[in-house]
């Protein structure tokens, strides 16, 4: 099926069931529309309201004279079938129907469910949702999710886009990716998937030229041969990432209440992720971790992986990691060690190169330029503890300038708070993913390197 | 070998190799002591010097008349003999060697590494490092780290204490502790263990009334024989977390590179940790993970877990990881479930307790006071995306009131940014451990229910 553009470039927004009252759902998503950085019309819906928030309020999208290319429904279950039938009278090609009370809550709401498909069958319309979160699209501004900006920061724009079967993981992933700099082109929270499935949304992230890579987190498959069809052909035009939640008995049967997914056994699906090519991420964190490196850097070429450090205990833990993981560390020849020659007699010129704690910008340049000219290394794990007191501020812009010189893999690892945050921000901002830790760096490589054999 | 208690509370500081530039390692470190907030007597150490912030300088701890507890050295390899040589000469019980350059070197380093041991051996002088960062202790304000608190924060004082080979991966740990408004009692990084090891600190930190959880980070143990001899009483006291690194051939080789570590097998060492009820954290974040949890919270009695959440995703995360570490999830009983007759329809009372995205403190308070006070569960995660517009910020003070009023262990899951942070902060401050995804929350309850096993 495919998904009507309307969803994320509407000219016009129809907000069903908008609400004066603010902290509720109605009256959230009516602000973001309104007072926050949309730029189409906005239509509030709501047949008790002459006004809200200085907007003119209809009875019903009947009501509304103009055109109207996306409707938010936040009204309660049984009154979405009646306000949906208006959406589908007044032809608006996209509907998200934010609404909870459906299959997640069993047989009745299964049925109610059900009457939803039957209204838009054969029409027009399409339905994102019931039970979701909708859309945030950072370029045009449609914001459907109903937490404030001063509680959940939304994202700048970037290459990133993201489908969510729970609309929590996905919002506080936007949460993160907007403190760490990084930008998104699309996020999508889809629920019940009463008619939009994450296979649609999959094969429209699939043509859409301002999505690099695709996150996915879900909890069961709608149809799953329609998705082993589909899937194969996506990533093989671009990096997919999946977290499969709902992989236990009890997570299947959470899942169950959650979003009405049948989740059903962690190895078909581990299987069917690793014949399609779908990256499989094996916790929340790594679905995070695997897109922000996918989306910034290049592929490696091989698995030989150059670390550079400042801090010995991080070496260590990279290398134990790295092995793991079936990359080569090898140590640099001869040749490209004479190049480390003004590096002090207690810096370890293996791998991983230790350049200790009173490491400057200068011994970083040489280290890490050397490793991303030589042929000897595929890609370069930088690990920076900012905090030495000889490192300077201007170690952001030597890896940065560096990054865009060569054409190969950096990863950088930086641990620590108020200060480290803000110069490996400086760096996410510039495509340079950072991690918390060398696990979490390595990992990501490995996924970057997964990609590359899976796409060449 | 006892570890003087000089190390942790002197009276008087001498540190040899002060130097009045900043940015210097000798300067950071004086910096800390003078312009601190340590209390006792502080003498800087410079032939070439006669006053060094605005502090009158000596030539040798000899020139200084008065009693010297503590010294730290920050002099380059060579002259490291000579100087612990007059340490000696001036009775200073304990000494911090920062300076590296001895054993991590190889065959050379080795030979100077052992004389330093001859120059104290038999004497009253007990040497930390060399190769190290030294000490932090949060109450006496004993600071031998040369970072700045610009660049790396300092914790408040607590009742965890931590020993790490590596002086990088101890110090950033600091840092995520005073971001997160967690406590510690002392912080030793102790490189090479010339003379003091692991296993005397480890001995030193049980007896120890300040230190409620040890938290270490390992490369390689000095005598295997001697730490299992110890291992057990002391975990049979206290609750002690390892993470083992260098596990792996090429993480091994980088542990010698860097603290001249044997790093050996890690089969190993996971046998005996496990053998002494030491609990191994799997990577770096665990590490923290555990510490914070075990500090904070009693133990649990069993491995009936409830999880509360207001995201359903999170729930089904939370579920997975559960059931993969071998908690059970019981289903509220039918006379348990009646005090949920107030919530909404759409709120799922299996187990975990989905409260939804419109939840609100009442309905929170009712969910997890139920669950800690029934016998039906030992422990209680709750997840608390705090960013939904329902949810007010006095959730904070019902949550610690809670925790304070029942026996029973709690834990938190918040995930997002400047908002979360600062709440889950609170939370924390109050000895509530939270952690940012529900697996590492399920690992923290993980941990603690290994120690009660061990424990009782």
């Amino acid at each position: 099926m495919a998904v009507p553009k309307e969803f994320f470039s509407p000219q016009s927004v129809a907000v069903i069931g908008a609400s004066r009252h603010p902290g509720k759902i109605g009256h959230e998503i009516l602000w973001n529309f309104a007072r926050g950085f949309y730029k189409g019309k906005v239509f509030p819906i709501n047949p008790n309201s002459e006004n809200i928030l200085g907007l003119r309020c209809y009875k019903s999208v009947l009501s509304v004279r103009e055109k109207i290319d996306l409707a938010v429904i936040a009204v309660k279950a049984e009154t979405v079938p009646s306000v949906l039938a208006e959406c589908v009278g007044k032809k608006i090609p996209a509907v998200v129907v934010v609404s909870g009370g459906f299959s997640e809550l069993g047989q009745a709401g299964k049925f109610l469910e059900n009457e939803l498909q039957k209204i838009v069958f054969g029409t027009g319309t399409k339905i994102i949702g019931p039970n979701c979160v909708g859309i945030f699209d950072a370029k045009t501004n449609v914001d459907t999710l109903f937490l404030s900006r001063s509680r959940l920061l939304r994202p700048r724009t970037g290459n990133i886009s993201f489908i969510s079967q729970s609309g929590a993981v996905g919002t506080t992933i936007l949460d993160w990716l907007a403190e760490s700099g990084i930008g998104i082109s699309k996020f999508i929270s889809y629920g019940n998937q009463a008619d939009i499935d994450e296979t649609d949304l999959l094969e429209f992230l699939a043509n859409d030229k301002e999505t690099k890579v695709i996150a996915a987190y879900i909890e069961g498959l709608k149809s799953g041969r329609k998705f082993m069809q589909s899937a194969k052909k996506v990533s093989g035009r671009k990096p997919v990432i999946f977290l499969k939640a709902g992989k236990t008995k009890k997570g299947s049967q959470a899942a169950s209440s959650h979003t009405g997914a049948l989740a059903g056994s962690a190895e078909i699906y581990s299987g069917a992720f690793k014949q399609t090519g779908i990256l499989e991420a094996g916790n929340w964190e790594e679905l995070f971790d695997f897109a922000k490196a996918l989306a910034s850097q290049p592929l490696p070429a091989g698995n030989k992986l150059a670390v550079i450090t400042d801090g010995g205990g991080f070496g260590v833990l990279a290398a134990d990691e790295a092995e793991k993981l079936n990359f080569e560390l090898p140590e640099p020849s001869k040749k490209l060690k004479t190049k480390f020659r003004n590096f002090p007699s207690y810096a370890s010129l293996k791998n991983p190169i230790d350049l200790t704690g009173d490491a400057d910008v200068g011994r970083y340049k040489t280290a890490v330029e050397s490793c991303l000219k030589s042929r000897e290394f595929d890609a370069v794990l930088v690990i920076l503890l900012f905090q030495v007191p000889t490192l300077d501020k201007s170690i952001d812009e030597t890896i940065i300038a560096l990054s865009r010189k060569y054409k190969k893999p950096i990863v950088a690892c930086a641990a620590g708070s108020h200060y480290t945050q803000k110069l490996a921000r400086k760096l996410e901002e510039s495509g340079i993913p950072v991690y918390p830790t060398p696990e979490r760096a390595v990992g990501a490589i490995k996924a970057m390197l997964s990609y590359a054999r899976f796409s060449k």
